[in-house]
């Protein structure tokens, strides 16, 4: 067996990870249709009858709070001709969900309630055979998520992902996320694959090139290790003249009442993959949602979240919102140009990770588990 | 052998006729190239030398009215380099068809007539093998129809759908629709395969949702169904409050002399697959042309017919006009729902069709029909 | 064997040669990525660390100006993550390029100078596994071009062509184009597949028809053949009563002084294969590149070259420019023309070449040849 000629270096996926259609397709179907998906906030729908729609696995998802206050979810088309039944992000469709071509009306349980002008057609077990499609509705934490099929729990998927990054997910517990509001939401439109933008935040040995005002809250960034590269628990120490996780270290907001003193002053990363991207500060958290549109291209939809005082309060959330907006833009803009080099013949085999990158080999790792097992055949989840 | 579940319910078609490309391809080879497809007037190339060009199965088509009168196609490519010729939707061409790439001129028979520049090239039998390539036109009712390839007949294609549709084709003469002349003409753009446009006008469950001003002016259409869903000859009643088929019931305009009293207060809507939708009233007509753009994108012609008498007075066509052109926008705004849901799993086997649209079932009929038989080697018409 | 029924005409290339992806794909690998393809000016790159980039065969290509005064060229793509790392059209990288996502560097002889935060990782081998991949440059008569793959030398390629257009490339010297310089370039986007640019520019049977400019300086154009129909040497005479090669035939510019003087009122013009075209009279020079951007689309930048004092004078080079730029116009609408057609069945099996067309011939077998030749594996020059 001969040595490996660079023992420090590791491959990237090849470029058709990032450049063929039917790589994104078979991973729209084998991650993006089985796992859990972050698809926005409790709050969205805080009324029975509210509703949202998101783009999941090339799916239309309606996620709607009933009476009993149990969000659910379902594919958002009828039964009877196929329309798109909800076309708005959000609103409220009262006690039932009613398909604007024909005036099927579907209970929020999904069953058909009605189906107009059928005076020679009794509905009988129709109710349920035409009954709108679930997918699996999780709400933790105040976000909602999504899994379209499958069996996978959100133990298993999200919750052991917490685990494995805070020790315990039950630490996530002391930012009292479901009790944030959401101060700032920004929606990005990306040039690039889902994937370059995990990568992207996995690591931060691109921090001192792209990033000044991060490394400067943070100079510990300036070593390219992030707070995910040290493994599980590790929060990265904001500088000691950092006043706050702000565009230039000026003091930020009141801190979270319940953050331990030894966490306000430190920034915690983590990507729950396949798609959620979460930053907890003392005063903050920040939640990245990537929506895959095609292969070489994504939305990104990034929430700023708050106590409800400070946002009630005359403070200012703008030179907060700001460091982590212009981080956005710099990741995105070096994703782009990842996007338009993968094309290349000199990246037909990928490129190679440095060791303060070796964690995103766990990420290639998944996808192509994920990808190798796509011989199963795919069961709804009702 | 088990009992149907939905003994009252039949299938759609599936998502894949509405999303797949290759569905799309062979729909244009195997039913647009080998049927009449509606192209326009005849009144647009009232004298010799006129022309208008027309997209029918992915060509773009030439109809040229000679000075015998004869209206005649021909496919809008050179035979010398195969420049597209005639770009613009109509004109006057005078007396032969010029290329305007190297000026090659066919005669109003297809001929080639000269090719400048050829001193050393006397035309022999190449007059003939470089002809243009002819396509069959029929005019009838003041409509030119082209068929591309095939052999089958004008009677055989629209014709027995109208007596089908009308128990005879010739009671269409009782509206001298030759006669008439083009009032409004309004194109529309409709993100949707041209199949949801034929489905949609097959049936009128959706009429009382989507159109009120429909319902309002024929309250018959409340029961979901509409004036092809009762069979051969039947139209459907004005209503006793409606004094014409206009947007708010008010009067409408002089009545077509030659229409028989007992229809002067009908409307008989008709599908003349597979692009042409045609609609009577006492005192105008209406014709939609559906142009296949893409799988999921389509351009409908809209023209309103009237009374030359009637277009030359101080008469406003205008509440005539707005009927017809609000319950397009509703129709279409339904199939560009369904255009969406089509792609979901949730469509992937397809939707229901209720007793009340089960008269489109014949349409798909004929949509598989044509594709199963798709094996038959293409024959051009000369 | 039957004899021919058209002996004086040859056959172009099919339909799907204009329209296939496929086709397009094969020839930027076959024919793109293994000849000499014009990519700019030396000036454009003077001083030391002056660059351009270039879309060559589907790749970024970065030519850059060594000290030593050598231009070399790399794929523009970062060996370590892949990004695309000049984005500019040309600019100073100083004496590395420095890839803006993580700042890996690289010398001008493309070896890996530094990879910053890696101070347990140091660079041995590495240096030269990960370099940049290297495509070969040649830089005559001021022009640069590129090599991305094989072998073939530059004299095989371009310069065998310049000897059989002009019986000797050696000729091509008394225009001194390397010391012209550039006083006007424009880029035009044609929605035509580059085959059909480069077959327009072979024939001038469709001179009389669309460039009455041009026929106007040049009547002999009148008979439909161009300097290249008559072989090698052959330059078109200027008409006796034109004074300069400008849009209404008035005077042009103070002759190049070392043109010779049988040759200061005549325009030679040249296909080299496969994305050059260059033109000579006897006051400037043009040289059109076209880049395949899809296979319906191409981009096309023409430049005027001039003498130096010519451009410092006071001269107005408008009425010179002018006279292609129409020419340009002309020519780019007509190939539009032929992409539209091309789709067509009627073009399935392609058209006709008349006699004064019979040098495209040439061409196709050029492209035929490449694309059989398509199973030697690529390998890239270093």
């Amino acid at each position: 067996v001969p040595e490996p000629t660079h023992p420090r270096l590791l491959p990237t996926l090849p470029g058709d990870a990032y450049t063929d259609p039917a790589w994104f397709a078979a991973e729209q179907s084998a991650i993006f249709a089985r796992r859990f998906v972050l698809v926005g906030r409790s709050d969205e729908i805080g009324a029975p009858g509210d509703f949202i729609t998101a783009g999941v696995a090339a799916e239309s998802v309606i996620v709607v709070r009933r009476a009993d206050g149990e969000a659910v979810g379902f594919l958002n088309v009828c039964r009877h001709r196929g329309a798109r039944m909800l076309l708005e992000p959000s609103g409220s469709c009262g006690k039932v969900i009613r398909c604007p071509y024909h005036s099927w009306t579907y209970s929020l349980d999904g069953t058909l309630q009605g189906a107009p002008n059928l005076r020679d057609w009794a509905l009988g077990e129709e109710r349920q055979e035409l009954a709108l499609q679930r997918v699996a509705v999780h709400e933790e934490h105040g976000f909602l998520w999504v899994r379209i099929a499958g069996e996978r729990s959100f133990a298993d998927d999200i919750g052991r992902q917490l685990d494995v990054r805070l020790g315990d997910a039950s630490m996530l517990a002391a930012w009292g996320i479901d009790r944030l509001r959401t101060g700032r939401r920004i929606v990005y439109d990306v040039a690039a694959n889902w994937k370059l933008i995990v990568e992207n935040f996995m690591e931060c040995y691109h921090c001192t090139t792209i990033h000044p005002e991060l490394v400067g809250v943070i100079p510990a960034f300036r070593n390219g290790l992030g707070s995910q590269s040290f493994g599980t628990g590790y929060g990265s120490e904001l500088g000691p003249q950092t006043e706050g996780f702000t565009v230039d270290g000026r003091p930020g907001l009141p801190t979270i009442p319940t953050v331990p003193d030894e966490d306000t002053r430190r920034y915690y990363g983590m990507t729950l993959t396949p798609s959620a991207l979460l930053s907890l500060v003392g005063d903050h958290v920040i939640a990245h949602r990537i929506e895959p549109i095609a292969v070489d291209r994504s939305r990104v939809v990034c929430d700023w979240l708050f106590e409800p005082e400070t946002l009630a309060s005359s403070r200012d959330i703008g030179p907060t919102v700001e460091l982590f907006d212009r981080v956005n833009r710099q990741d995105f803009d070096a994703c782009e140009r990842c996007q338009l080099g993968a094309a290349s013949r000199a990246f037909a085999h990928g490129g190679v990770l440095v060791p303060a990158e070796h964690n995103l080999n766990a990420f290639y790792d998944e996808v192509r588990d994920a990808l190798a097992a796509t011989t199963r055949p795919e069961e709804t989840s009702r």
